[in-house]
């Protein structure tokens, strides 16, 4: 990472050179090099365009250069597709002739084996060499609809443009996203296919496009991350809104999940958290992304008070279902407002309310004056519009209507989702005329205004600085020894209940008159994990002889069922009054480091999955947001009458767990605290049982 | 419900009429009547058209008839589009000239106010005075695109014909539904607007397209449903597959819920149980409703096998996720198959395996041939397919790839979902020309696939015929006594924790010796509902001493808190030994009569959510498949290492408890026991508590 260019130097060349060098040409029908002089003339590319191929001859009326010696100094930007092999020779050329951007195109590298990984390193010595940044390889270049490039070795029509800056991995996925933009009301600022990202990746994107004016939005489609913590800070110091596509979810290599800390804090679910802390917007599929992009266009809703207005009564109702399952509000409209309307409006085949159905009024001033008037109603934070014109089409109207729409949400900064339903070619065509998001179901709409609240709900106060992550793990994880996980949580002043380590059944039996009855007894033994399935937890001990007791019949059973187990002793722990039972856990993922998670515990937690996550580290008030997170979150306001549970404790705990994870990161992998059993204000909580795992890699 | 004409009277004359008259058209150029007529005409509708109006003229070409006498007799189909008031007198009068058929457009009925409602009871007395058959009022008319029948009083372009049969109770739902029928690659067969439902039906109307031949699926959208049960056996008896759009699912007017069983038993829950248990796909929203729709013309996915095709790798990781998220499984190909496939690939840029990236491969015959290799596999259930071509469009690769897919699943009889990623122009086309489903993301064709497989998977035997459901109850609810719901419980032989009723301490104290300790004892009064709230239950109790103790605790508890209460008793229980607690409920709906659920339970149960629903009856194997839907399904295999639990007791339990839900319909409009504490096989299950409401209606 070191030997990485400091993040904030200009991509600028990759998306408005003055010159671009295509290396790779030649007048062969199934040459792709050509289409890329195809796109940058039919794209109307302004600057001056070499291509270089050993064929020579011309292509689309150009000269094409026999080599990369022949190009003048300096080309701002250059994009190769020729065979892996030959790049990084060439890539060396291009350094040398002054060229400081390069988009390799071609595949055959890190993605398909190991030679291809050393042609890789190849490649990265050449620009370290000559200080150059570089797109790719395996990619399909860049886009930018400003300076109407298009480096792409597809032909691909001129896109219309808009505000969306876009950064995907996949070449493919590129392509099917560029037709969604294009055919949407949205549209493309600047875009790069990173490929294999062995130089510029997502997060240098980010700085680029937070500082293009006429990107409004970004959205990311990304196969992996490697930089997570640099990801996070450059998406929580972006001034734009970010939408996060994270593809590649079910590795197929997955291994089984060994605890239910492993199997909560799946890779994905940290992506996940770690995208939220950084005010990303974390989608799960392609249309998901685009309607998230089209919301954060909108202006921002302060609130869950939404009016809906429509012109069929029919989707007024979808739309109040909608409204009411996303957790919405629909408030009463003033009579005053109502009876306003009612003057206006035809004889009385309406009911007036929220949803307002607009019925027969066709009337595009009055919808103005309606829009403007409920905009300004405190009461209100949003609105979703509905109009239905499939009948007698004219685009000009659902221009005008798109335009006042427009204004009047600019105007009154709260969103309007407008759901013009029409004819896809009419909505196409107004999409490029209006600058004004717009979505195709009523449904959409209010799900766009529900994501809007979400986000602008979530944003929070800036973090501290993440810390460094740890090393990649390659070695294994082995279960760490109860004795160990307690002085763990002791160091970290974690309430444990109390527990002493015996070694002996006597020594048990004293212990647990020291301790107070009743007690828990668990077996100690280096090669037992799951101590109760050979009898090696007993519960509810009352007596020092109970206790005598318990301690033989488990050697019994140890030496009968698992003759090879030692036994290192004993634990003797003061049984927990009953309470509510929880889980924290933390698992030190590859590419964020330490993640922490609470949830509701017991042994319902995978059942109940009710779980909130956050990257470490994790501040009490943190901690406050996780748990105000929990569908169960009622649940710590106590039962019925009853005082409320000790939830400053809880956050306390899980603060300092989070400490605990970062601090010990170099070699714990996991630890899950299962059950924390929460007790009511004042009472504190207690930790009941833990288990961790550490890497059996040699430290250095 | 005993004047309804049979349900499987003809509706053809709605659809497919040798004449049309339209009554309501004049000249003027806001005359709705007239666009009916103009839509007849640009529609092709090649039978008779005649105009009504009382003004005369001509309209369209069309001689305006002042009035319904001058019709010719026997006219097959009516469109009445005149002021309410006016509605009976037609519909009265095209009876006497012999017309059987009749939509009525207008507005202006029971939706609107009580004169409304007297008007729809003096147009019912029609209908059945002339044996009528009526569609609306309020509403659109019909649509075939087969006969070419428009009878819209909103202008539309003709329709491009297909499988999809389409009943909306929405006029302009009903307009954005063929607006997308007609842009996707479904298409229309024949659409009913149907309103207030003053006659006509969705029963009627699934009858009427199960018997069409160019209606391959059916979808609903509604928002009420009036004969739940009618429904479900029409759509049990239907040959084709229906989707329901079931809409107002939040009524404003809802009730706070009194109990978890009518918090999880809401309206929509129940409607969306008969619509599984009656074979119908429930969908939320109107686009999982198209995409239903699509996924239902492919052939039945048996299984949860898929192989996934691409031309882009990063679509095959798409799809690769969403399959994983979706439940499917991706079977390694065998290796032969991908020998013979690397022999006729390029150089080794792809790598082979399931998902199956075809790269740089375009060879439209080559495709086919793999589809139908893997196609025959044994361990493929279903095949994803996917394809990018935005860079050259050619429409006529698109048609011969689609025509492909179709014949190649439709010999293997195993779908082979297509996302077909092209512009929009391009896709719509193709649409219209190949008779195969698309889907314009990677996720919904794999959407689709999940939905294919839940619906088969589904697919139960025929089922008792439903009972007929108790009446509406206008009045309120009120609990019943504890000692009540007890002798029910007692009456259909339902486990009840062994429990006596005693009248004062002394006698509790006797009758706890008799039940044996540990007790438990619930305080007995009709004026208290929450007894815990006010000290009324006392647990673990171990001797007589202690049981009179609680027992004079708790009658001073309530003569210190709740001066009012009387105290009727107490009750002695056994107290259960712990196992796992379930809750076992019904509600009357008011729609589709008993509704059973069963859940996870406890106080966790509206947290948990974790619950399933079946309209009565539920038989002992109906209740065993209720219990494997409960996400913790798991649990009730027991603990590691333990004995399942008992669960042929708790299926025995589930059957009666519908049984007594269908026996007592009359009264009893609620019944929950909760908790169920389920044991061990062998050992059943035993209720704790029970709570219920009856109807303080008077029978009559």
């Amino acid at each position: 990472v070191s030997d990485r260019p400091p993040p904030h130097l200009d991509l600028e060349a990759f998306f408005a050179p003055r010159s671009v060098a295509v290396v790779g040409v030649s007048d062969r029908p199934q040459n792709l090099g050509s289409n890329i002089v195809a796109n940058l003339a039919s794209w109307g590319f302004a600057g001056a365009v070499y291509a270089v191929g050993r064929g020579g001859g011309r292509v689309h009326g150009l000269q094409v250069l026999p080599d990369v010696e022949q190009l003048p100094r300096g080309v701002d930007l250059a994009c190769v597709l020729t065979p892996a092999a030959t790049v990084p020779g060439i890539v060396e050329a291009l350094g040398r002739r002054g060229v400081r951007a390069v988009c390799v195109e071609s595949s055959g590298f890190g993605e398909l084996d190991d030679s291809g990984l050393a042609l890789s390193r190849e490649v990265s010595r050449a620009i370290r060499r000559h200080d150059m940044r570089l797109i790719g390889p395996n990619c399909l270049g860049t886009f930018a609809t400003d300076s109407r490039l298009c480096c792409s070795f597809a032909g691909i029509r001129p896109l219309r443009a808009g505000p969306v800056g876009l950064v995907s991995q996949s070449g493919g996925v590129l392509f099917s996203y560029l037709r969604d933009l294009d055919e949407s009301c949205l549209g493309l600022s600047r875009a790069a296919s990173i490929g294999n990202k062995l130089d510029v990746d997502e997060v240098d994107l980010i700085h680029h496009l937070d500082r293009h004016p006429q990107t409004r939005v970004i959205c990311l489609h990304l196969e992996d991350i490697r930089r997570g913590r640099a990801l996070m800070e450059a998406a929580a110091g972006c001034s734009k809104p970010i939408v996060l596509h994270k593809v590649n979810r079910s590795p197929l290599t997955r291994t089984i999940a060994a605890s239910h800390t492993a199997s909560l804090l799946a890779d994905h679910a940290v992506v996940e958290a770690a995208a939220r802390q950084a005010g990303m917007v974390a989608v799960e599929d392609t249309s998901a992304a685009l309607l998230a992009a089209n919301a954060l266009l909108l202006p921002p809703l302060r609130g869950r008070r939404i009016a809906v207005v429509s012109r069929s009564g029919g989707h007024a109702v979808i739309a109040a279902d909608a409204c009411a399952a996303r957790g919405f509000e629909l408030p009463p409209l003033p009579g005053s407002l109502l009876d306003a309307l009612r003057a206006r409006l035809r004889a009385g085949v309406i009911r007036l309310g929220n949803p307002l159905d607009l019925g027969d009024l066709w009337d595009i001033d009055a919808y103005r004056a309606i829009l403007e008037q409920i905009a300004a109603l405190e009461l209100v934070d949003g609105i979703v519009f509905v109009a239905v014109q499939i009948s007698a089409v004219d685009p000009a109207v659902h221009r005008r209507i798109a335009t006042h729409v427009a204004e009047v949400s600019r105007n009154a900064q709260k969103p309007i989702a407008l759901c013009y339903m029409s004819w896809r070619e009419t909505a196409r065509q107004l999409g490029q005329e209006v600058d004004w998001p717009q979505f195709a179901f009523v449904e959409d709409a209010v799900s766009a205004l529900a994501l809007l609240r979400d986000h602008h709900l979530r944003q929070s106060p800036p973090r501290p600085s993440p810390p460094e992550v740890a090393r990649r793990t390659t070695g294994g994880a082995e279960p760490m020894a109860l004795e160990d996980c307690l002085s763990l949580l002791r160091r970290f002043e974690l309430p444990l209940a109390e527990s002493r380590v015996a070694e002996d059944p006597e020594r048990a039996a004293r212990a647990a008159r020291t301790v107070g009855f009743p007690v828990v007894v668990k077996l100690l033994s280096p090669e037992v994990v799951h101590k109760s399935d050979v009898g090696g937890v007993a519960l509810g001990l009352k007596s020092a002889a109970q206790v005598r007791r318990a301690c033989h019949g488990m050697a019994e059973q140890i030496a009968a069922r698992r003759p090879e187990a030692r036994i290192s002793g004993y634990l003797v722990q003061a049984q927990a009054d009953p309470g509510l039972e929880l889980i924290v856990g933390f698992r030190r993922d590859p590419v964020f480091g330490p993640a922490v998670l609470v949830g509701l515990g017991g042994t319902l937690v995978e059942v109940l999955r009710d779980v909130a996550l956050r990257v470490a580290p994790v501040t009490a008030d943190d901690a406050r947001s996780m748990l105000s997170e929990l569908s169960g979150a009622p649940r710590l306001e106590g039962a019925r009458g009853a005082a409320p549970l000790d939830t400053p404790a809880l956050c306390r705990l899980i603060e300092r767990f989070s400490r605990l994870a970062l601090e010990e990161q170099e070699t714990l992998l996991e630890l899950e605290i299962n059950p924390v059993i929460l007790y009511p204000e004042g009472r504190g909580c207690v930790i009941v049982d833990v288990r961790g795992f550490v890497t059996n890699e040699e430290p250095g």
